[in-house]
């Protein structure tokens, strides 16, 4: 069996403390994984009071200075394991809500989130890049952030690229994600790991709390493991790739049988 | 509130018994709804054998020998209630897996169902209407069939085209479909009704027994009423149709953040 080890690694990260959100955060990767995800913004936290403050906090891919790039790229190269986190990301004085996946091997693939969510389309710049697919870890792996889930074309426009594996870092705070991403998973056939973080924040006067529940769901859309309760830990599942076949039926592939001509889209 | 009462009607035909499938299924709806939606292909049965047998059972919108079709309309007059059903559709020799909606005051809309399902693909010939909607009952109706459910490109081609009701009539096999109508619901902020057959067929050599499970699904997402058992019956559920406003967040419209020009679709 072609298989991988997922984990979805849940945080309560502190505003601002990027050095112990990070140590937080590498601590609980489990060992053996084949590819660990960390929640979005998983450094900095969530909530910028301005797209000022979120640059003075961000970083630049390919920075030598970048803290946690340079933390996540040698957790990767230590323990083997590919690691996919929410990056808050400068370039040329424009902030995204990103997202990177670090190989063992030094590689960076980067998604900026498409779908901003509420408030955050004061902070951040919405993505440019599209819905690149990443080859790492033995499989080809794409990146979406948060409020992406609640978009079918995101999980399809990966799917159609060719990711095997969705890493979904996420700050969610609304109830409907966990169950969506069983049918993203399913209507795709891939494998997805959607890492939430917990804990509250209150900055611009209104409290946010992150409702945890991080998850490894099969390409059969099976919840392999899911976190209850509002505590950090880890989620893990093991992923049979074969299963990212999109054969539904004997006679049904999830992919070929598309009718884009029929579709108003 | 701007409010309708919807109804899936859950049957058990026998193969080729038109009229008495056709009798019971309109036994069952329930008196007082604006929209019932009845299962695919509710007057045949399923499971045809050739191309040419589904051709000899047959209806032709438009036809006024239309056995099937005339029944729906003189229901819908008599009872005021929109109706769909799934409908084996001929036209021009070519043999289609229909939906028909059928209004109080004789209009039909028609669907053919775009992605056909296992062997229906040596019976059918394939949708060719894309996923037209149709003003009905006070909202606008979108039709799709059974296995429709598994391409979130259907609901969402019904939804941006106008529909706030999905009316779909079903025959299903596999469990997963009445969960992901939450999501097609939740994603595109409408309301859906499944109406699935229950019962065995088995003419092929191959016994297919329908699993039920008809349900009514608010734009929430929200399971209104869900048929558990393997009996016939009926799921009823009250629409708030301004549920179907795409605002998910006060800076979130679910249309208006869709950002096809970074899609791979």
């Amino acid at each position: 069996m072609n298989s991988l080890t997922i984990a979805a690694v849940q945080t309560s990260p502190v505003f601002g403390e990027v050095r112990a959100n990070v140590d937080a955060a590498l601590a609980l990767v489990p060992p053996g994984c084949d590819l660990a995800v960390l929640p979005e913004l998983f450094a900095t936290g969530y909530q910028f009071r301005s797209a000022a403050e979120a640059l003075s906090l961000a970083e630049t891919p390919g920075d030598p200075d970048a803290y946690s790039l340079r933390r996540l790229a040698a957790c990767a190269r230590d323990t083997g394991t590919t690691l996919a986190a929410g990056l808050c990301e400068r370039r040329d004085g424009t902030v995204y809500n990103s997202a990177v996946l670090v190989g063992p091997d030094g590689t960076v693939g980067l998604y900026r989130k498409v779908h901003l969510f509420w408030d955050e389309k004061t902070i951040f710049a919405p993505g440019d890049l599209g819905f690149p697919v990443f080859p790492a870890c033995g499989t080809t792996v794409g990146l979406m952030v948060c409020f992406d889930w609640a978009f079918p074309e995101a999980a399809r426009s990966l799917a159609l690229g060719g990711a095997q594996v969705i890493a979904h870092p996420s700050n969610l705070l609304l109830p409907w994600c966990p169950e969506a991403m069983k049918t993203r998973c399913l209507e795709n056939r891939v494998a997805a790991a959607t890492a939430n973080r917990v804990g509250t924040e209150e900055r611009t006067g209104r409290a946010l709390t992150f409702n945890g529940l991080s998850q490894v769901v099969s390409p059969l859309g099976e919840v392999l493991q899911r976190l209850e309760g509002t505590g950090t830990g880890v989620a893990v599942g093991k992923i049979d790739l074969a299963q990212t076949d999109k054969l539904f039926t004997p006679r049904n592939d999830l992919f070929l049988d598309r009718r884009p001509d029929q579709y108003r889209l």
